[in-house]
C-alpha cells in the first residue's frame, strides 16, 4: 500500500468539500485587549483583534494569573518532571485540586492534562470498571466524551439532545437493577443552548443513576463564584462528577473532576489516561488556582463579560446580522456552507484585521458552518462597532439573508 | 446499586495487595540540585534529594528553559485560550513542531497536550482510519500506545519483547496485501533495555509497513543532537514516524510525532484527540523550543547524566546492591514485592530523606515490583554516596539477597 498517497488523497477529499483546516498563526500581545500579531504563510505580519478565544473572561493574561505562574517557575522550574505517583505531584497540584472540590462542593477533585482527557479518562474508567454500566450520553455530547464512552466498551444509550421525556423512555427499558450513569453539558459550546440540569437529575434519581456534568464552557463564567451553571442554579450536590477544564475561562490548561473523594480515588486509581502521563507543569497549577481564587470573589470580570455579549447582540441586530438566539455567551453567526463561511472569515482577517475562525465539520454538522463570536472582557465598543460594521458589508457583497428586524 | 460502596471495596483490594498509591508531595526547589521540600500528610515538611525524577537533564531548572517560558508569559499570556483550530495555534506552536521536524529529520511535526495523548491519537487515527491496517505491537509497550491500538478497533498482533524474529513470524502470516504498521520503543522506561530498531526496520522493510518508535525516554539524552537512539544509530530515516515527549528530558509537557508532510497533515485533520482540545500554552512551546535548540549543541548535560548513571551503578556495586544491567539511563533495582518495596521506600524518605517512589503494579507486572532510580547530572558525589548508604543498610535490615560481587 502506498500510505503517502493514501493520506494525500483523503486530504484532497477534504479540501474539496471545503473541510480543510488551515490554522491561523497568532502571537497574542498581553496588555493590548483582544489584539494579536498575526503570521500570514509568507511570514509577514498583521495585527488583528481576536473574536472567537476560549479565553472568555480574558484571565490568561490577567497579571494575578501571570503573576502567579511564572512565581511557581521561579520556585519549581518549568515541568513536573515526572507522573502523579512518579515524582510528578507538586504541592501546586494538591492545592489546585482542593480549590476546584471547594469550587464545585464536592469532597475531592482530580486533575488531568486537559478537559479532553478528564472526560475520556472519567467516562472510560466508570464505564469500564463498573461491571453492566449504562451509559445514557446527550446526543450533542462533546467528542471527548463520547470517546470516553467508545473507550469503555459499556453499553451506550443517546439521548435527544437536552431532552429528559426522551432520557426517561430510554431508562425505563433498561433493567432497573442495572447500573447506569447520564452524562450531559451544562453550556454547549456550539450552540450556547443550555442544558435541562434539574429535569435531567430529576430522572436519574427516578432510576437511581449517577450523573455526569460537562461544565468546561461555564466554569468561571456563571455562578456567584464562577462554579458554573450547577453552581447558579443552586444544583451542585444534585451531580455526582462535575468535569471542568482549565483551558478556557480559567485562561490556562488542564481538566478535572470533582466528586466524592471515593469516586475520585476510584479514578485516580485506575485511570490508565490519569496514572501513565507526565502530571501538568507546577506552574500551571498555580496560575489556575490564582485564576479560581480571584473569580470566586470577583463579579467584575462576569459582569463585563455579559455586558459585552449584549452589547455584541444588539450591534448585530442593528446590523440585520442573523445570529443564533441562546441564554450563554457565545454569538453564532449561522452561515451553513463551509467554502463561504471561509471565504468570510478570510476577507474579515485580510481587509479588516478581525479573526473569527469558520467552524465547520466535523465539529459542527454539515450546512450548519457558522462564525462563532465569543465576546470578551477585553473588547471595546470599538472594537465591536468594526466587527458589525464589517459583517454587514459582507453580508451584503455575500448576499446573506439579514435577520428580520 | 451503591457505587460509593463499590469504589471503596476495590479501593480495598488496591490496598489489600499493597497496590494502593500514596503520592508523595513534593515542591522541587529551583537552584538546589535534586532537592525538594516535602510535604507530610499532617502538614509538615522535610528536605529530601529525588531519586526518581523523569527530567532526566534537569533541563526543567534550566534558566535558558525557564527564562524562554517566563518571556513567553509576559508576551502571550498564560493559556493558549483555544483548540489549534479555534485561535489556539501560537506562532510559539508553529516554531516548536519546525524545531521538532528539524531534531528528527522530517518534514513536519504535530504537537499533542501530551506524549499519552501523541500516542493515543496518532496510532489510534492511523489503525481507525486506513482501512485493513493491521498493527503490530511490542509486548511491552508503553499503555499509551496500547490504548491507541485499542481504541482504533483494528487488526493487532502483539509480538515478543524486542523480538524481530517473532515479528517475522506473525507478519508473514498475514494477508501481504494488508496495510501494516509496527509500533516499538527505543528505551524501555522500567527495565531500561533498548529495542532493536534496525532489525525491527528490516522486518517491517520486507512486508511493506510503516514503522512507528517512541523516543519518549531517549529524546534529548541520545544523539549528537539529542534526537534519540535513532540518531545515534543512524536510523531515523528508517522510521516513518518518532513519536516523543516535552516532559521529560526536555523538561517541560507535551508531546509530539515527527513524520511526513502528508502524514502529519492525516493526523492533524483526522485525529479527535488532536482537533478538540485546549492547545498547549505557547509558554511551553517556547520553553520546549529553547531546551531542543540548547540539546541540539550542547553535550554537557548528556556526557554528565551518563558520569552520574556510571557512578550510581559503580556505588550500588561496592555495597553489593542488585540493579538490572542494560545499556542506558536508567537503574532498576529490584525488590519483587510490593508491601517490602513500598517499606523500603518509605523509610529511605522518613529516615534518609531520599525519595524513590516505589513501582508496582499496573505499572510493572507483579513480583517485579522495584525501585526505579534515575540518576540526574545535578546529583553530587554526595548524593550518590549517601544513596548507595542508604540502601546497603536497608538491604541489611531487609535481609534482601546481596549481588555476588
Ligand atoms: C464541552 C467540552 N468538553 C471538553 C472540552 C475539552 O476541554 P480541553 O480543551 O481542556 O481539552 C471541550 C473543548 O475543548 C468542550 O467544548
Ligand atoms: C514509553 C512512554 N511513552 C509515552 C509516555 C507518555 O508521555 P507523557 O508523560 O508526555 O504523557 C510515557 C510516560 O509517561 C512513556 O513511558
Amino acid at each position: 500500500m502506498n500510505f503517502e498517497a493514501f493520506f494525500e488523497e483523503k486530504l484532497g477529499g477534504l479540501r474539496e468539500a471545503g473541510n480543510y483546516r488551515v490554522f491561523a498563526e497568532l502571537e497574542r500581545q498581553v496588555g493590548s485587549c483582544s489584539r494579536a500579531t498575526r503570521y500570514r504563510p509568507d511570514g509577514s505580519t498583521q495585527d488583528v483583534t481576536v473574536w472567537c478565544s476560549n479565553d472568555y473572561l480574558g484571565m490568561g493574561q490577567n497579571p494575578i494569573v501571570t503573576g502567579a505562574m511564572k512565581d511557581a517557575i521561579d520556585r519549581c522550574g518549568a515541568g513536573a518532571g515526572g507522573t502523579r505517583n512518579i515524582s510528578g505531584t507538586n504541592h501546586h497540584h494538591v492545592l489546585l485540586e482542593r480549590e476546584l472540590a471547594d469550587l464545585h462542593g464536592k469532597e475531592d477533585a482530580l486533575i488531568f492534562t486537559s478537559g479532553y482527557v478528564s472526560n475520556w479518562a472519567a467516562l472510560g474508567t466508570l464505564g469500564a470498571k463498573i461491571p453492566g454500566l449504562i451509559i445514557y450520553s446527550d446526543a450533542l455530547n462533546h467528542a471527548s466524551m463520547i470517546e470516553g464512552i467508545r473507550y469503555a466498551r459499556c453499553e451506550k444509550r443517546v439521548f435527544k439532545h437536552n431532552d429528559p421525556e426522551d432520557l426517561r423512555r430510554l431508562m425505563a427499558l433498561d433493567d432497573p437493577a442495572a447500573p447506569k450513569l447520564v452524562a450531559f453539558e451544562s453550556v454547549y459550546s456550539m450552540d450556547g443552548d443550555i442544558g435541562p440540569i434539574e429535569a435531567l437529575c430529576d430522572v436519574a434519581d427516578e432510576f437511581g443513576a449517577m450523573t455526569y456534568l460537562d461544565e468546561v464552557h461555564a466554569v468561571g463564567m456563571y455562578g456567584p463564584r464562577g462554579g458554573g451553571i450547577a453552581e447558579r442554579e443552586g444544583l451542585m450536590d444534585r451531580l455526582t462528577v462535575i468535569e471542568g477544564t482549565l483551558g478556557k475561562a480559567i485562561g490556562v490548561m488542564g481538566g478535572y473532576i470533582a466528586g466524592s473523594r471515593a469516586l475520585c480515588d476510584f479514578v485516580r486509581s485506575f485511570a490508565s489516561g490519569f496514572i501513565f502521563t507526565t502530571s501538568i507543569p507546577p506552574a500551571l497549577a498555580a496560575a489556575a488556582t490564582a485564576s479560581i481564587r480571584h473569580l470566586k470573589v470577583s463579579q467584575l470580570e462576569r459582569r463585563r463579560h455579559q455586558d459585552n455579549v449584549a452589547k455584541v447582540r444588539a450591534a448585530l441586530d442593528a446590523h440585520g446580522i442573523p445570529h443564533m438566539p441562546n441564554p450563554s455567551h457565545i454569538v453564532p453567526v449561522m452561515v451553513g456552507n463551509a467554502s463561504k463561511c471561509k471565504w468570510i472569515s478570510d476577507v474579515l482577517m485580510e481587509n479588516h484585521g478581525i479573526y473569527v475562525q469558520p467552524i465547520n465539520y466535523p465539529t459542527v454538522p454539515v450546512k450548519t458552518e457558522r462564525l462563532r463570536i465569543t465576546p470578551t472582557p477585553m473588547h471595546t465598543d470599538g472594537d465591536i462597532a468594526q466587527l458589525a460594521g464589517a459583517l454587514s458589508e459582507l453580508w451584503s457583497q455575500c448576499a446573506l439573508a439579514r435577520a428580520v428586524a
